[in-house]
């Protein structure tokens, strides 16, 4: 009933075909030490979106964070996007949601925040809203890498939004609430969907499959490392600025794969570019999907795990022992001009310093992965991921306070 | 275990975050009098594809058909598209199934196969493959309507495949896996994902909701309606060809919501343009979600439901009686230029007879429907759906047998 709305707790007549979030709890805290959606269990779909900042005014930044806080809070715990909700309130006056989930389960929604390079600087370096000494030195565009073939429309962004769940009605509805409310402070750039998580970022997930068909992200970074997560993901207190200490760095890249060339590949070639079997994930050195890698067994015709195989090339092995929490999703957006699927994976990493932990990795990746020869990449993105929030803060609060 | 995957059910392991099909059957049966996924009770995800055929051969064609009537029955069954597997056979060979479903339930899987106009005859009307003669006469290329704005690149199509299920990466594995077998026969026209169904095909549903944030579907015809899905959606024996008898028409039709507009419009004018109230959906003339319409009741101010009402202008009342089986979902396929998401319906009807049941209300909702304000039309296919297969037919094949 629409009376109910108001308030209350949204997802009261959910029904089976949209309250199937089986094992994942329907709600997540919002609030915390570290923002969600980086380690919590990661959800099936996503809906990711960049935003120009389209005011000059710092105030109504500041007053966007303080709303989209307060939204992203409601709808994680289930509420809609504003107190009056999709059906109550003035007849005259939009709702201040706008309806599509009504009767939906949040299913685990995560609402994680980013600040581009642009929120510190126009193109031109200029300082846009007096944060400029603000900017982390570890937040700068990307570089170019090899095979690089980049949008720029859907390319880098001032802010950023990643709503995850297991419904992506959910995850669409939140984004289109929070850009509705930041309509004439910010402007969506770009978006992306995501159908099918591609990383397991808690050891209680199994690995999926990415549309190469392979298991993916069986050497990520998990929730239950906390050891690792504060060498690789977390920024330290010491690190940089200290507004972003907790926080973290999020790289996000669109993968286009060349999926029907790949298919005409046999298995054997398929394995040995990836370095795994495709049935268990085992790595090809031996053992069961989780036996480490052995990159220095040697077979008949050099080592057992090719040398430009994909895990190879990126083992922390190879890679002075970085590691990363990958957090991607399959995506399909039709078809490409050549009767082929606009299909891959958009990959987003979060991790400690992009200059340590994914620059050199995606330098080496591009340049010597044999993977390299079916992607292409088609968006790249970086963003500064604030720390978690304590009761009534917004999401960069500190950013924004002079110590 | 890889070693599972051979002949046998491959989600033996699937897991909790990806089995979650709730009360929607695992495996629906692919053959019977109609084909699957018209009135099977509509799943949350859609993979839809239109191709076009690149042979100049008939039994090419043929071959095809076959190839894929047996790789679809094994998929909705749970199967691998191919007898082999995605991780057995020859090492040099490329797997006969691409593997990203590994693991995952058929969640309900549907594959529908829908015939085009071009199937029959090209755009300058000659005979393809010897069918010219049994083209029935209502499926021609849908008239432009008011309002078109058509893609000509995500438009029209001689083959189309719905593959639909409570998961999208199933969903998507289908389509590829048809896709790639198709190869050097078909290429992919043009492809679209949707994500939220936005109908009720059986009584056992709860109505979903569209991207205007309304209940839609209410009034779909179900498959519990026996008499009325004899009326408005399957193709009777005396309808035209014979080989259609037990089918049906699909009309697509890809809809761009203007949300961002939508959402500045007050919760009163939205409901007036719908002619339902947002919460429950029921009628402006009074009730709950399924009283009937009446259409004649007035305010003090005209109708209830205001004579430009979406529902009121649609209604089978208004329209001869007319009524069609909906299959819709919502889409975002990202954003547009003007920073808004690329967002809306992808409408899908099954019904009778085009001439009668679709374009007619296509026409008089282009006309006169309030909600065109806030739609444009970008995509637009019709297509022949042939009736159920018997065992061991392949889907269409009294289209190509002579009598």
């Amino acid at each position: 009933m629409a009376a109910g709305f108001g308030g209350g707790v949204w997802y009261g007549d959910a029904h089976a075909s949209t309250s199937k979030a089986g094992a994942v709890p329907t709600t997540y805290p919002f609030r915390g030490e570290h923002q969600a959606g980086i380690v919590t269990p990661a959800q099936d779909r996503l809906h990711f979106a960049a935003f120009d900042i389209t005011t000059r005014s710092r105030a109504q930044l500041v007053a966007l964070l303080e709303a989209w806080t307060t939204a992203a809070e409601r709808m994680t715990q289930g509420l809609p996007a504003g107190r009056v909700g999709p059906t109550e309130g003035a007849p005259l006056v939009p709702p201040d949601d706008t309806g599509e989930a009504i009767g939906l389960s949040p299913g685990g929604l995560t609402i994680t925040f980013g600040f581009g390079p642009g929120m510190f600087r126009d193109q031109k370096g200029r300082d846009r809203f007096g944060l400029a000494d603000r900017q982390p030195d570890a937040l700068r565009d990307l570089p170019h890498f090899s095979g690089d073939q980049l949008d720029p429309a859907r390319s880098r962004g001032d802010l950023c939004v990643q709503a995850c769940s297991e419904d992506p009605q959910v995850a669409v509805h939140a984004i289109r609430n929070l850009a509705r409310i930041g309509f004439g402070t910010v402007a969506v750039r770009w978006s992306q969907l995501g159908f099918g998580r591609t990383s397991t970022t808690s050891t209680s997930q199994a690995t999926p499959r990415n549309l190469f068909g392979f298991k993916d992200g069986t050497l990520n970074v998990k929730a239950e490392e906390v050891a690792a997560l504060e060498k690789h993901v977390w920024v330290g207190a010491e690190d940089d600025q200290a507004w972003l200490a907790g926080g973290s760095y999020l790289a996000a890249r669109r993968i286009n794969m060349h999926i029907e060339i790949w298919d005409r590949q046999g298995l054997l070639p398929q394995e040995q570019i990836i370095g795994r079997t495709k049935g268990t994930g085992a790595p090809l050195s031996g053992g069961t999907e989780f036996t480490p890698l052995n990159l220095t067994e040697k077979g008949s015709n050099g080592p057992l795990i090719p040398v430009d195989s994909h895990v190879s090339v990126v083992s922390s092995e190879r890679n002075r022992g970085v590691r990363m929490l990958r957090r991607g999703y399959n995506f399909v957006d039709g078809s490409n001009a050549l009767g082929g699927l606009d299909a891959g994976l958009f990959f987003i990493a979060y991790v400690r310093d992009p200059r340590t932990h994914f620059i050199p990795l995606q330098a080496t990746m591009a340049s010597n992965d044999a993977m390299m020869e079916y992607l292409q990449f088609t968006s790249s993105a970086i963003f500064a991921v604030p720390p978690g929030m304590k009761p009534g803060e917004h999401v960069g609060q500190a950013l924004f306070e002079r110590p």
